[in-house]
């Protein structure tokens, strides 16, 4: 199946957080494709990647990176697709540079972002999700449902409370 | 015309920040509904909305409120909807607290997270827009026609660097 | 004893933090009841717990949570008792984005906001018990004599400076 | 009538601030006193202040002050009754100071903290009469019907949004 | 004369601050050109002007902008020459955004990064000078001149504490 | 010899730090006296700690305290003896919250701040030694005498650059 | 009189803070002597003054500055006189810049730090005039009175909460 | 070979850091010397040496230092010479104090700053051999084949994602 969303991370080393997006489409049998992507070191495979987006099918793009982290709101420059950004945790400032660097767009490209680091990629896998889900009912099910099995692990973990 | 987005905030002194996202949906002949929906002074009304929403056919939220920020995740909470944060700038701490609040929510129920204030408001029409757009090829061709507008603004700006 | 202290958590992972309180809680004698209640994953849990905590004889609710932690403010936004809110340490930003979510609040619905983690959840116990103190000479009493038991060992600690 | 909650602040320009608190008892006509004791100034005074304040029947204490603000922790140290703490708006940090200051006491002496500023004073009288109100049926309701005026108002105010 | 430094920003808007680096160029009568080019909104355009830089001559230059402040880092990927990044300050967050994204780069792209505002835009067209002058004895004068003219100043400034 | 130096701490755990100012004190053969008084745990004690040092021929105190720290301003307005802070590495904020409380004193009643942690605590020994150095020439050629010894070090550990 | 304590700051801008140390000086009558001293534009004369300061009878030296505030450390690392640094508050990060850079001293080269802006600069008027205080009794017994006086002006100032 | 680059540090344990800036210039061939030189322990020295730099043929300095960090700035007062600064990670702060103690210089004496850390202090050595290589087609050359060797690795490294 054609992949509807692409992940793209500025380094190998921040799949250890991105992973944790691609486990939830995974999860969600939502097709996606995975690359590294550097804004700063591969410039122009970034604005290759954006343009030809959509052209391949693309619907959503979830983009992560950390420090004075421009992959996000680079590629949200170059297509008119939803770009989802996702702050990895720096070490020195803990991925408040990232997380500025990501959010603080100006008016005219907006780039989604989600929390630092790993609940950050999870939420970046399911917002994709919701936005596919948002035209597709059979999507938008398995998103309630996993919802509901959610509130339940909830439910019982009062239990632990020892 | 039915609503597709939904843009909400918790005060009406949200509005003058948020008709900034309105104004970009009636640019783009977006159809959209606005309401004051406050998480802390109307919270049955705030969940009512967000598990109607769905059904009265909106397929993206926009929620915008300042300090300590709990509509856009609450709204969150209870749809599966795309859910679009603007953090307000507030008095004191100037947005941050807006913007963590709104930020950092935790894996499970994601907020594509703006820029604080206007910019952020601008973008979440915009952001809105792209959603709609990754199914919509008349409204995706809006948007370019709308970055190419932009483009030829900034090409002609440099002559005002006197 | 019905329980007039109800600690919620929006995890079972906020147990480590939140068990300190009721640690103070066991050694006054006062009597709690203890109950995992997210925030954005059992909403609808959490506007009963918050509608029908008066009615069973709560007076005071302790409330704890990480990251966009609205868990205190929305349960305050449902009730007229005391809430007290515990900011959780989270990871990336050690707990500023708990505290701003918790602290930060309208004009309308107040949250007595506690120091983040072990030690605000230490004197969050203390100040349902304090709350409750102010009407109840004999757990006034108690709090005295823990201050003056607190004040002895500091007095006898600088033997341990060496 | 007697007090039952003493209004006191570092200095008399924290008036601006501490008068919403004031405003929210006259409105629910909840008795209370107002003074300026200073922690740096009058230390003396405010030791006796707090450790006055049970036996004339102050049940609870709202504490104001800005920058180092040093005056709710330390009534906090010298009294048992539960104390409410505002940061006020400083003029350098904007009232991060005052925050931190106040709500990052360590455990044995809980402050209970809201937000910086007019919010935070006029919640600082919210949460002084909810804390009577867990006792006082009375004022509960009074409490409840002030929530409910609130939501009126809210309801009414999405016509101002053009 | 051709143009030995370029001076690029993100919008017309920062010209109030970056005309302080060229007022420094034209002090020292050192070649410039000066341009808009935006990241976000002309992407193309940015690319197209680090790339050509070197080969027209230009040797240093200098980038400002503001919030999620891609445009030095960009730049700076597209080009060995020497980029000199000037933080705009921004509405919200003063500059902190637009100082991070500048600063924080990943190890193999350097951005010489300068203070907020306009100092930093002052210290930008210095530090372009400084660099030249470290291969062009004349100019290097220049700066020692202004250097002890500076010191001068400071010297007579005592008169003024009054 | 009677103690001119009055060293002080919140609690036995500050120890680890304040020893560092110790360590100087007796390298420099400063007569000090130190013990655990703690603003929140012992205020009575404080302030008689505070009220006493002068007659007791303390000439400074140094006070080292984290999170909300209270205990060097109060000391300080309980004395016009100089008082040095030292602001103790907290858990979660590491010490900004003990640095601002410490620092961020109201015009009357001053603090000497120092660095965060042992640094801080090192130069609170050192500062309160220059202090008796203005006034005693003895002490003042031990102080030239450390900085020449620290100087050879410096000149010595380019060697170690490998 | 010869001067006792050197009031020096980076640029005749910094008066409007620094004034304030020195009306505190002229109340009570210490003898002072004040100047401009930039660390970046004079720092050989930053570097003489402060190797002179002691022979010429200076036991104290303030030293204010703002943004990477330097000399107040550099001239502490060229006396062993007690140095007191003001923060004073920059444009666009409100003296929190100049904070870190004052007090986060290495160890070996303290620095007394006071509180940004007015408060501080008064402060390290009375700091300095406390250090002096320790070895004169009369100057003492002038700061005891301005203490008894400020307390008189707090108690009054109740009558102001209207 | 002469050095072209003078890499200084205020401490031995910043050569961690500024190893990573060493590295760089040896694998590019650019001849650098390296030394221990401390602004608050050898102030004299210091200048002495950003006297003595262009005299030597040095035609860029680096300098690494953390906390209140003024090595960098103090140097640069005293050459024209281009200086970078490299903000070494402190203990409590995580370089954030280093950053805006190097990053926030007045206008008149620029600073060319990197990123916190390790990362900066490659950039470091990057920043200085562009600054030659602005100047020298050779150098020009190593640095435009090391950015394709980078390229060539992140290509790859989707490999990893694994």
């Amino acid at each position: 199946m054609n992949p509807k969303i692409g992940v793209i991370m500025g380094s190998s080393s921040d799949w250890e957080t991105m992973k944790h997006a691609c486990d939830i489409l995974d999860e969600l049998t939502v097709p996606y494709e995975k690359q590294v992507v550097s804004a700063h070191r591969t410039p122009d495979l970034m604005f290759e990647y954006a343009e030809a987006a959509r052209g391949r099918g693309i619907q959503v793009i979830i983009a992560g990176a950390g420090g004075a982290a421009h992959l996000p709101g680079m590629v949200a420059a170059k297509t008119t697709l939803p770009v989802i950004g996702v702050p990895v945790q720096s070490r020195a400032l803990n991925g408040l540079d990232s997380l500025l660097s990501i959010v603080q767009m100006p008016g005219g490209v907006p780039v989604a972002t989600v929390a630092i680091g790993k609940a950050g990629a999870t939420n970046a896998g399911l917002l994709a999700a919701q936005i596919l889900g948002a035209f597709d009912q059979e999507l938008a099910a398995k998103l309630e449902a996993r919802r509901e099995a959610t509130k339940a692990q909830v439910l019982e973990s009062t239990g632990d409370l020892t």
